[in-house]
């Protein structure tokens, strides 16, 4: 198995993938899974993974990414979508989830769930929904890693019409927005990227230090 | 070495601290090196790592912390600092590290650079510094992993106020804002949150499969 050092020099954006090359279940599973246990604000995880597989779809969605090949030819696409609605509902929704989890009364709960209702209370509606959207790319950087480690390639996308988007997905009626996309699949030998050198600023210009 | 599934069921959002235990010069390294190959928009990197470990700047942030006992016992606080000018001098600085890392003339990446240019104008100076957080809170999640991974403990934060975070560590005079707070370190056998089992909403919740 790769270091984590190891997988985050051998991955890279992926554009060009191996159409012929697809992810096992069990390796979208563990990915799924992985996203999943991401940490998000009080643990509220106001984002949905939303997984593309049906071609008729991933072509309209490919028309709305200014005609991105990895829209279609990727392995899978995920798009990472977060809840319109960050309301009481769902901090309920959420209080249940540990009570039921950790098997502790909801009344028991209570100071944290009137905490949290407290933070999105102070927010306006659109700063909820980039409060969410945060929380989504800490998933993404989990799948960029995750999928790393396991020697599947991805490339993460914010050039789409999230609106359009929304309508292909019927993400609205689902009460989301779609936020950042991740084609997931197998580098093609093709891709010209594969040559390139990795460009990051030397760690001098990026960490501060105070000490 | 854990696997992925295995280091995201181990992790926690970390409260307490052992006072006792440092991260070593390599891990840090490892965790500050990972966090840099960090995917971003464009490859920008639009982000900057304060790594505090001075006593006395760390019970000034605890202040303006609410108090947080990890901000001063965890090993090392890393502050996430996006640039405050997302501006052409950026997207110069960057296309001339893609020039020297790839041995490129500049002026065949006047598309590329006219590109990222281009994308930048059309946003607001705070949908740019938003752009912006959202890559760092992708370096997060490829420190929560890593950190995972490595047996090493992050609690993440949001709960601070950024405007002191700034001024205690001097970021206004560097064009930076801080976003999101990790403290990195190991565990108290104390933390109570240790036997608490860990709440995810279930799979059906969360990922939505359009075949």
């Amino acid at each position: 198995m790769k270091t984590i050092l190891e997988a985050m020099k051998w991955r890279y954006s992926t554009n060009k993938f191996d159409t012929n090359k697809k992810l096992s279940t069990e390796q979208l599973t563990e990915l799924l899974e992985a996203m999943t246990l991401a940490p998000s604000s009080y643990g509220l995880q106001p984002w949905k993974f939303i997984v593309v597989t049906n071609p008729e779809v991933r072509a309209k969605l490919q028309a709305a990414g200014y005609g991105q090949e990895k829209i279609t030819e990727a392995s899978h696409l995920i798009v990472f979508a977060v809840e319109k609605n960050i309301d009481d509902k769902l901090v309920d929704t959420y209080i249940q989830s540990v009570s039921d989890t950790r098997s502790v009364p909801v009344e028991n709960l209570k100071g944290y769930e009137d905490m949290i209702k407290g933070a999105i209370a102070r927010q306006t509606n659109e700063q909820r929904i980039e409060w969410a959207t945060r929380q989504a790319y800490i998933a993404l950087g989990v799948l960029v890693v995750s999928a790393a480690q396991m020697e599947i390639d991805v490339g993460p996308m914010e050039g789409f019409d999230p609106k359009k988007f929304d309508e292909i997905l019927g993400l609205e009626k689902l009460g989301l927005e779609s936020k950042v996309v991740a084609a997931v699949g197998f580098r093609s030998p093709d891709d010209p990227s594969i040559q390139y050198r990795k460009v990051r600023f030397p760690k001098e210009q990026v960490v501060v230090e105070i000490k």
